[in-house]
Parts: C-alpha cells; sequence; structure tokens
C-alpha cells in the first residue's frame, strides 16, 4: 500500500496515500481495533455530518466568518458524501471516543482534504487550501457536532425508513381487518377458548397497536428536532458567531427538509442524551407491540393439523419436502427476532443515558448506534413481514367454521331461551362426551336442531363492527 | 379463627368470619402463596375498582339494568373503599391469575357482602342482597375491568404523586440555576478540565432534562386515557347494553376528575398493553435524567477535600463522628437507586407486553405493579432528594475560585492578545511547573499582572446568560 | 406516642419511647420517605446482621478487644433478632443510603440498648452499658458490615429456600416425564406439526433445564461465600485485631451453617458486587428456564377445545361458570409473571453492579433487595406451581391420540415401504382433502389398512428411550 | 450479473453463475432484506458449520452411511471454508427463520456444490455428485445442527478470543497492582474523602473483579460444550444411525481442539438455549467488572487540574491543541460502550430465550450473534484498553502526595496519641479554616510537628499487603 506521510501536533501517521482521511482518522484506526468492519459508524451519521458542514458553512459564510470561496468548496464536497461518493472514506469504528470526536475529525479532514483536490491541488501538499480544524470545523466542536448529528441521523431514519414501513404493515392488516370483518371465530383468553370475535375484530386490534406506537413515536420528534450545534465544547457557545446557533439549525432544517430547530437548553444537549433514550423507547414500545402481532400470527397458522390453524400465510420457501402444508412461520420468526434485539439495544441506550457525567456524555457513538440500528431494523422487518407474510394472510374457514362450532362458549346464547341452568347442562354433557353443543342439546331433549341454529348464532356474540 | 363457611361452584370454603371477602378470594389466597405480604395488590388498584365500580353501577343504573337501590348501596361501599375503611379487606397478592380475575372478584365479594351489611343484613346470611357477579359485577368481565382500574391507577399516580413531586425538584434546581448564572466554574467534558460555564448553566441543563422528561411523560398520558371498560371478555362488548362503554368512561372521569375516554378499540386494551409500557417507557427516560442529575451533584459535592468539591449540600445525618466536612450525598444513592430500579422495571414491564397471547394478555397485576412501584418511587426520591438535598445545595465559593483559577483552559482567553503560540507556551509551562498561568505568563515575560486581570476573564468566556 | 430523647453528634431526635433503635435510625426515618411500608429493608438482611453481629462479638471475644459479658448480652440480643422478637424494630427502608449505612446503624442501636435493657437497665438511661458503636459495631465498619450481610442474606434464601423449591418442582417434572415415557404425541417446530416424541421426552427437557439451571446457580455461589467482613472502612481491615478477618468468617460460617470464608480481596468486596451480579444471573437464567416451562404447559393445556388441549391441569377454582373444561392455566400465569420480574430485576442489579465509584459501590440496599426478591419470587413460584398445577398434570389421552393419528408427518414411517414419490402423494392427497393419511393411502390403492397399521407406528419414531 | 438457473420444490431459482450457493440460500437472500450487509450470519457460524459437516461426514462414514469419496470431498470443502476461501458465499442475514435453517442449507449447498465442482463437476451440471440434503445434511436437521454451530462458535470465541484477551488486561492490571502497593494514598467512599489505601491496594480490587468473572465464564463452559448433534428434528434422533450422537461429537471436540460431548438432553437442547443465555450472563458479569474498572480509571485520571487526577495515561492521539495536559480517557469510554452495549445484549438473549416454543426455540441466531458480539466486543476492548492504555498507567505522585497530606482523615492516627476529642478539635479547626491537620494542630499547641511526623504515617493505615 503506498502512503503518504501527515502531521498533526503529536508528530508523523502514515496514511494510506490514496485517501482523503488525515493523521487524526489514521490514529483513530490504529487505535480502536474494536469490533471490526462490521461496526463501522453507520453512513446514517456521516450523511448526516454532510449536511451539519454544509450548514455550518453556509451560516459562517452569511454571518461573515468564512469566505464563500471556501464555503462553496466544504458545501460541494458535503454534496458529494450525501451522494454516496465517499464511503469509504470513514473507516472508523463506533467503538472510538465516547464524544465521536474521531468521526468528527474524519470528516473535517475529508472534506479539508477533498475540497483541496476539488480546488485544484493535491493530497500530498504541505499546505492545503482548506483546514480541517479552522474552516470545516468552524463555530463547531466535536462536542456539539457530533450530537447534532445523531439528531439528524435519527430524525431522518425513523421518519424516512421506520415509519412508512411501520405504516404499510399497518395499513395491510387494516385492510385484511376490514376484509375479516365477519369472519367469526372463537376467542381465545388465557390461551382457553373463550367467546367468540371476528377475525377482522382480532386484527384490528395488531392495527390499533401499531397506530398507538406511531402516535408514540411521532410525540418523541420534537425532542429529537432540537440540535446541540452552537453549544461547542460545553454548551456555552464559545467561539460562535452571534445568531448562529439558530442561523446553523434553520440551514440544517433546509437542507435536510426537516423541521429542526436550535435546542434552547444547549447544556443538556451535550451532557444528556435523553431524546435518544426518548426515541428508542417509542421504538422498544413499537417492537412490544410487533412482537405480540408476530407472536399471534404464528400461532394462529400454526399446524397444519394440530395448531391453531385459523389463517393461513404465504410460503415462500420449501418446508418440509414431504409434508405438504408445513409452511414455516418463518417471517413472524425474523420479525420477532428484531423485536427482541429493540428490547435489547433499548437497555444499551438506557445504560449509556444514565452514565453521563458534567458537560459531556461520553456514550454518544453508542447510544446512537442502537436507535439507527433498531429503526433499521425495524423498518425492513415490517417490510419483509408486510410483503412476505402479511398481505398473504387468508383466513382458513373451514377449521375457523369447525372450531367455532365445537366450542362449549357458543352454550352462553341459550341462557336467555332455556335458562342458565339447562345450558350449564349442555354444555357439561359436550365437555363430559366430546360430543358438540347441538349433540348435547338434542339428546337431553331440551331444545331442537332448528332451535339450536336458530338460537346459536356466533355472529350476533360479536357485537356491533366498527367499519 | 372464627371462621364461616362460603360456597362456590366448587364448593365450601372457609373463610375468617369478619372479613368481607367470599370464596373466590379465599381460594386465590391458598392457592397463590408468593411474595408475601409485602407484595399485595397495590391500594390504588383497589382503589381504582371502587371508582370502577361505582361508575357501573351508575351506568348500569342509567342504562334501566341495575335498580337504584343497588347502585346507591354499591356506590356507599366504593366510597368506603376510596376513603380507605376496607383496606384490609383485600388480601390477595400480584402474583394470582395474569388477568387479575381474582382481584376483580375480591373487590365483587367484599362489595356484595359489605353492602349486604349496610343494608341490615348479615354477613351469615345465606341469601345477600347484592350479588358480587350478577350486580356489582354487571356489565363487566374481569377482562376488562383489571385493564380499566391499571388505567385509573396508572393516570391518577402519575398526575397526582409523581408529576408534582418531579416539578417540585424541576423547580427548586431552576431557583438554583438561576442563582447561580453568575458563579462561573470551570467546565468538565470526558471528565477533563475545559472551557468554563456557570454554575447555573449547569444547573439549567438538569432543569432541561426534566422539563423534556415531564413533556415526554405528558405526552404518554392520552393513551392511558382510554379505558378498555365495555369490551367485557374478548372485546366485543357482549352482555353490555348499547352505549355503555362510551358512559360508564364519561362516569369514571367524573367520578375520579380525570379525562377518561373509552378506547377506540377494546381489543387491543384488553390483549396488550402498551399504554403501560408507553407511560413506563417515559418513567424510565425520568429515571434516565435523574440518575444523571443524582450523580452530578454527587461528584460536585464530593470531598471535602480530594475530590470535586464546588457545591455543599445539606447535612442531613451524621458521617463520620470525627472527620468533619464528611457530608455523605445519602440522598443522591437513594434516588439513583430508585432510578436504577426504574430502569430494572421497565424490562419486566416489557417482558409482560411481549408476551399477551390471542385476546388476553396475562401479565396485567405485574405490569400494573412495576408501573406503580416505578411512579411511587419516583416521586418519592424526587420530594426527598428535593427537600433534604436540592434545597440546600450551595456553591463552595472558594473551591470552584480555585480551580477556575488554576486552570490551564483559561489561557484560550489570551490567543487574541498574544497570539496562539505564546499561549500554548505558557499552558505548556504551567503545566509542567505546576504553576498557575498567571505565573507562568509573567516568568515568560508575555503579559503583566495586570494585562492578566483584564485579558483572562472566565465570565466573558460563558456566552450570554438565559434569564 | 410517647417520645424520648435520643442525641447524636448533631442534637436531640425524639425516638418513640416503646422502641430499641436510636438517633441515626430515627433521622433516616425521617429523611427518606421513599417507598413506604412495603419497602422496608428485608428481614432477610437484618436476620443476616444478627449472625454477624454475633459473630462478630464472638470473634472480638476470642481476640481479646471485647469482654466476655458484653459479647454473651450482644449474642443473646441477636438469638431474638433471630427468632423474630424483635421484627418491628427495624423502621427503616431500602431507599436509604447506598452503603447501608443506616441499616447497619439500626441494628447496632437496637443490639446496644435491647442488650441494655436485658443487662436490667432502661430505655431511658442516659448511659448505657452497651455502646453501639464501640462495642456492637466494634472491628466493623458499616463498609463492611452491609456487603457481609447482603451475601449471607443471598447465600441464605438461595440454598435455603430457592434451590428446595425448583428442586421439588424439579422432582416432580422428572416423575411426570418417567410416567409419560410411552405417550407418543406429535412433536411442534416453528410451532407446525413436526415428527413425534413422548410427552415424556417433552417433558424431559424441562427437567433438563432445571437441572442446567441448579447447577449453574451453585455454580455462583462460591464468590457469593466470600465475606468482606474484616475490610472496614475501605477494605484495608483499619482497626481491626490481626487474624479478625479469617476468624470472623469462621464464626459466622458456624452461626449460619454455611460455608462462608472471608473473601481474598476486600476491595472488590466493598466497591464491587459481582458475587451478586453472578447470583442473579443464575437467577435469572433459572426465570428463562421456567418462563419457558411455564409457556409450554400453559400452551399445551388449552382448550377445551380450540387449542392443543393435550394435557390437563388441575381445576384450583371456578374458571367459567358456565363453560365446563375452561381450566384458567393460572398458576402459569403466575409463574410466567414472577419470571418477567426476574428480567427486570436483573437489569436492576446490574445498573447498581455498574455504577460503583472508587472504594465503594453505593447501590447495595437496591441490588440486594432485588436479589432476595428474585430468590424469594422463584422459589414459592415453583413451589406453587409444582403444588397447583404440576402435580396433578395428566396426558390428555383422547386429544393426543387424535392429533397424532390425523398428522400428516407420519408419512415418514411409509417412505421405506412405498417409497418417498408414493408417501408424498398420499400426504399431498389428505392435507388437500384433509383426511386422514391412512384414509388417502387406502383410496390411492398403495397399501391395506393392516399395512398401514404394521408400517406407521409413531412409537417407533421417537428414538430409544432414556430411563 | 450472469445467473444459473437451480431448482427446488417450489420451481425455479436464479442464482448468479459463479456462486456455490443454491435455490434456497437465494430464496431467504430475496425474503429476508433485513438489516444488510453488516448483518450477515457471522463467520464465526460459518465456520462452526465447516467443523460440523466435516465431522458428521466423517461419523456418517464410520457408521457406513456414507461413503469414503463423499466423505473426504465433503471435508476437503469444509477445510477451505474453515481457511476462509469461501467466505462470499455465505450471504444470508441473521434476519431469517429462527431455526438457522436457511445458513444449514447454505452451507449445505456450498459444501455439495464445490464439492461437485472440486470432483471435476460443474456447477452448472443438472446432476451432481454430492447432494445438499441428502450427503452433506445426512443424519441432521437444521433444527440439531444450527443449535450445534452456536455452540461451538460460541465456545471458541470465549476461550479463543474472550479469555486471553480479559487476561491480558487482568495481568497488566496485577502488575501494576503489585508496582503500586506502595504508594499511599486517599481513599474515597460515597465519592467523599476516606482512610488511605495505597494505589495497588485499589488496582487489586479490579484485578479481583476479573478473576471472578473468568471464573464465572468459565463455570458456563460446561453447558455450552454440550451439543445438540443427533436429536435431529425434534430431539429423538430419528433418522440418525445408533451411537452417531456420541460419535459425532467426538469428532467436533477432535476437529474444534475442544471439549464438545453431545448433550445427554436432546430436547432441551433443541427448545432452548439456557446454554447461550448462561454464557451470556457471565459475560455480562464481565462487562459489569470491567465498567466499574474503566469508570475508575477514567476519574482517577481526569483532571490535569480539577479533577482526581491521581493517575497519568497515555496519551494517544492530540487532545486540546491549546491545552496540554489534556488527556482524554478515550480508551476507557471505548471500553464503557462495549459494556453498555453488551448489558443490552444480555437483555435480548433473554427475550429470545424466554420465547422457545414445544420443540424449538426459533430465536436462534439473533441469540448466537449477540453471544458472539459481546465476546467479540470484549476481547477486542480488553485488549484496545490494555495495549492503549492500561499498560501506561503511572501514578501522579504529586497529585496522591498532596491529596493525601491535605486529608483531613488521617486525623484518625491521633486518637490513641492526644485521644478522640482533641484529633477532633484538630479536623475541625482545619476544616474550618481550610488548613492542613499539621498546621491545625501546631497552632492549637497539641503536638509538635515532629510529632505529627512521626504518628501521622498513612502508610501504617492501610493494612499488610499482599504480596
Amino acid at each position: 500500500m503506498e502512503i503518504r506521510i501527515e502531521h498533526d501536533t503529536m508528530g508523523e501517521v502514515q496514511v494510506p496515500a490514496d485517501k482523503y482521511w488525515g493523521a487524526q482518522t489514521q490514529r483513530s484506526r490504529e487505535n480502536f481495533k474494536i469490533g471490526g468492519a462490521n461496526m463501522l459508524m453507520p453512513l446514517e451519521i456521516i450523511q448526516a455530518f454532510a449536511i451539519l458542514k454544509k450548514s455550518a458553512a453556509q451560516a459562517n459564510l452569511e454571518l461573515g466568518v468564512l469566505p464563500k470561496e471556501k464555503s462553496d468548496l466544504i458545501g460541494k464536497v458535503c454534496d458529494e458524501i450525501l451522494t454516496g461518493q465517499l464511503d469509504d472514506q470513514f473507516p472508523l469504528v463506533i467503538w472510538q471516543t465516547g464524544s465521536g470526536t474521531q468521526s468528527n475529525m474524519n470528516c473535517n479532514e475529508v472534506i479539508a482534504n477533498r475540497a483541496h483536490v476539488l480546488n485544484g491541488g493535491k493530497l500530498s501538499d504541505e499546505k492545503k487550501f482548506i483546514h480541517p480544524n479552522d474552516d470545516v470545523n468552524k463555530s463547531q466542536s466535536s462536542n456539539d457536532t457530533f450530537p447534532t448529528a445523531m439528531h439528524i441521523a435519527s430524525y431522518k431514519i425513523v421518519v424516512e425508513h421506520t415509519v412508512p414501513r411501520v405504516k404499510k404493515l399497518r395499513d395491510t392488516l387494516k385492510a385484511k381487518s376490514d376484509a375479516f370483518q365477519h369472519v367469526v371465530k372463537i376467542g381465545r383468553t388465557h390461551f382457553m377458548d373463550a367467546t367468540p370475535l371476528s377475525l377482522g375484530q382480532e386484527f384490528s386490534g395488531y392495527v390499533s397497536q401499531l397506530d398507538h406506537s406511531l402516535k408514540a413515536l411521532n410525540n418523541t420528534l420534537e425532542h429529537l428536532s432540537e440540535l446541540a450545534l452552537g453549544g461547542t465544547a460545553v454548551g456555552t457557545g464559545l467561539n460562535t458567531p452571534a445568531g448562529y446557533d439558530v442561523l446553523v439549525a434553520q440551514k440544517i432544517a433546509q437542507n435536510a427538509g426537516l423541521p429542526f430547530v436550535t435546542a434552547e437548553n444547549k447544556f443538556e444537549a451535550l451532557a444528556a442524551h435523553d431524546a435518544i433514550v426518548e426515541t428508542h423507547g417509542a421504538l422498544k414500545q413499537l417492537a412490544v407491540s410487533l412482537m405480540k402481532i408476530g407472536n399471534d400470527i404464528r400461532m394462529l397458522c400454526s399446524g397444519p393439523r394440530s395448531g391453531i390453524g385459523e389463517i393461513t400465510i404465504p410460503e415462500n420457501e420449501p418446508g418440509s419436502s414431504i409434508m405438504p402444508g408445513k409452511v414455516n412461520p418463518t417471517q413472524c420468526e425474523a420479525l420477532t427476532m428484531v423485536c427482541a434485539q429493540v428490547l435489547g439495544n433499548d437497555v444499551a441506550v438506557s445504560a449509556g443515558g444514565i452514565y453521563g457525567q458534567f458537560e459531556l456524555n461520553v456514550f454518544k457513538p453508542m447510544m446512537v448506534y442502537n436507535l439507527l440500528t433498531s429503526a433499521r431494523l425495524l423498518g425492513d422487518a415490517c417490510e419483509s413481514f408486510n410483503d412476505h407474510c402479511a398481505i398473504g394472510i387468508e383466513p382458513n374457514y373451514p377449521v375457523i367454521k369447525e372450531k367455532l362450532e365445537n366450542s362449549l362458549m357458543l352454550v352462553t346464547a341459550l341462557n336467555t331461551h332455556i335458562g342458565y341452568e339447562n345450558a350449564a347442562k349442555i354444555a357439561k354433557k359436550a365437555h363430559k362426551e366430546g360430543s358438540t353443543l347441538r349433540e348435547a342439546a338434542i339428546q337431553l331433549g331440551l331444545l331442537t336442531s332448528e332451535q339450536f341454529d336458530e338460537w346459536v348464532k356466533p355472529e350476533d356474540m360479536i357485537g356491533s363492527l366498527k367499519s
């Protein structure tokens, strides 16, 4: 590998000749060999930094502390980052300094060096047109840039990735709920047979869970929209021009197309990450909802002979080669595994959140990594579950009908006709003999087959249906 | 112990003669010897049931399915429960059936029997004027009453107990923040000396954390305000009169003085407890905030000689008998222990939340127990921490001043006067020799003592203060 | 309430006249109003302190630093505590100072004052024969006594309460497994029908889980057997006579009847509670095992008509009054709720464990409270589940037989007789038509009914049974 | 991209022409787009499968159910996998079917196709010499192979990666503890000044924590050494030759060089993953230990002027350019972030562990992913922390000395010389006036400077030192 020499205040560092990063990035690579290539700082964070650095350059220009030529050059590199052209320039892992300083410097170095090249210079030039600290990092500190990038990346992934995919699944389940409104089936409480409801009603519960989870997730966005930028090292905003914090938040909002504002209190914004805790809490709630839904559907389609078997799901891959009908609920399994992971991630986020000290929380990369992972996984899993499972769910009418008709719970419909005591007699006989209620009723001479049909109508036992 | 005989469908049961409960309560006592006397169903739940049963009786009366005499009697007993007169009538533990059925029956039995006595009857009467199921539980099922009681109790404790106490602490910290706005001190990032800020600014971060946590907690109340009642056994509302669900929620809202509404979807309300997950998630966020605050204050008051020591806290109990100034931060310790507990409770709540099956989640008592415990503990701990610690926090001016003046970070103020390189020289000399910046600067002949005083003003380094 | 005046270095304190506790206990009561009467320091800790204080008095006597008269008096009061005679003398809550100092002082004060009374003195005497600090606390510090009490109480509850009850359940399940070794039933993987196994084999998995969990729990006892006592304030053993740490551990081992030893490293023993983390980790593993078992049994007994229904469990309380056979798995529910709680407690314990600072972890009461709670609940729940559920589990032979005979998976037995392709044909026809394999096979003319009986023997598909 | 057509029972699938995988792998790629390229099934699992498949082929050969030619070919491909030559042939993500079936099939397909090519065939041949199911998967099922691979991979990473790196750090800390045995410093309890101890004693607590954590981790290996292989689909071992389970475990033990044995109970081994829960529990305990250590060291090196500052750590990267001595504890930060992640992963593992149903737990890939991640991260972080931080820790003698001499706690040494009351007078005066004990003592005329030096010897207050 060809190398070039870079310098920092500690001396010389050898950097791959073709890479834009500089000494501080290289030192971090060598000092933090933790987790390997699968655990790089997420690209969502790098892209958030691109938005941030571009916005800061614009604000600095507008406030007269950065010349237009430099501001434009910085913006140009940021656009390259945003279009994915420089993805291989960010080699640092999550498990670095807890302030994310090294990834901030990675961005500063890459932007400065790339800008120098765009400006006609060479990477090997001793002096560069753009300085990573003085220009790219102007009016900034790692301590306020990294939390800003955390919020940008988190807000974006939630509204652009997670929410639409959850909504997609929610809409599918809503359509199923509507379609199945009149498919009356046995209910189950305590996992025991209970009074009937319709399959559509059962699914409406899932829809309601997702609606509430989406609302809860949405409630957290306001906190997440607050940006630390302008607080610099400790929250006081030392070394920023007047009006900078408000202006740079506006620039970020423009560039990101999302309603970011400057945080009213920068001290919290550096020292605590309760906004991350808050949003991840809502993701965890969503995971709880999805775990219930995924597990219910797993159980509802169980069988083909010896399970619950009231619905069928699409067959996406060969099950048992010899056993037809063994359609494993693999999408339920992937979904619920993701949910379990999110439950764990929530604890990791909290464990980072409780450990802030004085003016800086230094669990930043870990916290945002978990939020991004959870948001990504939940979105992906909802889409996969939707496309390969939910969308193809159908009632298994014969099973539903058989279980409903076999049910002893229907006897409650007879109370008003033949009295509670007689109804109970029928149920007891049927339970003891393993017969149907109809058979038991007729054998007991308490009613005729026609009366049974007239009086025992499960569809009358499920209440009024909501449209 | 004197006993009387009660009956249920399984036969005879011996009940203490002087207790109002009946056969089903007694069976539960005998079948669930788990956790003992410290783990009874919380009185908050019992009182929520009293509100619920009274409201249901009123709604049933209004809808013509319960006579006035019975409705009034039921209401009267509920009032007795609400004023704490029957606290010893609810002997069941949390660790019972997961639907809370047995506590619902405990309420039904106590209300029915007590009503009978209020009506002039005797506990030993074979026939009672009020029937626990047919009258007290009318238009209800355990499956919708227990989740309703969960929401009533949870909502009440959050708004009546937790929130006011958190606000009290928040207001104290705000007053401290205001009072300390001009107390300039050294900042700390990475637990290392950083540029200065004021003690008031530092505390403003805590205020902001609590403001956000309170907002997050408030956001969850809407979900919690939705009541399951009217869903009966599986959510369909079987056996309830038309309009019952809306009316009974209104009655509950009136009787509780809180904005309860009927849940739009009763199937979710029985089968999932995402609302509990959601509110507990916000309590967990609050715990994360408080853990940071409590730990910061613990560290800020550390010493008296070898710690950070920038604030003093009240001395509430003897520390070391021989060592003056050893004031242990015991309130910080109690507070942060509570926060750690809440972090754990959050996982218990989620573990229950993910395990709902079909039409019923059967982790109800455990889930609500954790919410009530967390809400109670956080409120109590905030109040204790407020009254016995926060309220007496004072700056330790000599320490603050000494550490600030010793700080090498102040050298940054000289950059604009003598240049970055000279400033760095001063800092390096001071660091190497353990001297102050002033001493090093004068020894290097780079500026006079007067110039140092004029140029190095920490109070100019902390930005503009918010009122 | 009558009061008496007690003094400490901070001045006068009013104490209930009839209580043995003194000024420091009283101050704690007033300063820590958190959690209330249900959250007192567990009696297990108080009793561990009694063992500790008695043992320390004996060691101090033997080492010549405490006169026999005082040592004996202290021992006598400790025996009173151990027999429960002074239970109402320990009013402090868990949520106090994180070192447990106040509960240590509560013990010292009660022992000293009660000893004085036993010695013929009066509570109101200005001077007492025994001094809480100089005598009862001799050669001790809160910092080493409380962690010692944590280990004593934790070790005791695990081996005396939890383990025997888990073993009882394990033995019941083993007996069931043996009894059901030849009850062949359908297996389920992915919650889908799979090849058969016997009900006894299924239960043997539960036994194996509990055996492994018990072994894991046992593995943690060695760490728990190490006692901090002798470390005094910071672990150095300042103010203890030579040989004290080893001797006092021997005394504790004798008095407790358990193999306690002095911790090789006292610094860890005060500053970290990894032993508590370790033992609770094993309790959490046990909870994971029990959650699986409890949920499986819940599902296996589901029905009576529309569930899995392969086993029956005892009916302990009335289910639905009208629906026979609706036996709710309430013991499964209590058990799995307990398990969820233990999962949460584990996080609370870890959150305390990570927060030790320098020479002292100050989350002691919270950590041990969770361990004691988990150990108590798991033991209680196992016993309740055993006595009221497991012991009465019986196969539901008709259901098992029907599901097994209906199963399409049995077709694999035909592969060697009629070839894979023909076997698959049979299965497909049966699946499509909802018929049995036998019917489909005969209709296809591929074999006779006799051949089917001879070749399709589920009992031959379950491998060799272990005795 | 060139493609070839593969078939399975569901029809045709297009596969990249140059890849060895087949139809089932390809279907999984298309059906599970969750998490992306960073979340592939870990190579540790793939390599464990290589050991497994080779061992199974050897056992099948020895038991006469697989010809030598095929067994050898399979072994040859497995060796290629083990040497990393086929890493790009395993494109599936973790978030697939919860049994890991698809990764098992991925291995089967790659091995069969690659073997065919090694045997002189072409990928495009319709018929292949080796069949993925009939040959490579012989005597196996996904249900027993995947848990076997979980145990192999987990055991290997713990003993080969994690443990040596933890030991390395442990040994460094032990060497530091030894080197610092006589460096007496102020102790801190409740984060308040306490009696002295030596820096070596303080570090010995860390060593003891790691020793205990390593012991706890080692305790879990026995459970992990039990292999499910031989249980096939549901644990009964259907379709395996007699003696297979024991023999194949021996082969695996030989090929892996680790003491694997066949699981005594295969039903547990498929249906529950308590062994994973157990080992991860020990990793979590290790994380708790490391969190305490990392945080202590972070605080001990805080400063340079306004912190604790009793030790110095290596400077690995530029801190503040202008502020000398600002050496951020970045390695502590990376380490403690990793620990927080492991705490979260532990909950994910438990959440999977509690959710097994009947004969199969379908959270397998998620559970093992978390174990491998935690084991990898902890090992990496210990090594990084060791090499870049621990190894360079040195006492900051001037600070240690100053804080010790300033300490008021030393006054306790005077009790025996001038009495408790006089000693307290000195301390109070010193505290009030901010003077040293020596100054206060002399001013009070209670002793001479020489007496002070003779009597107040911190080194006599730290007990006897262990070698």
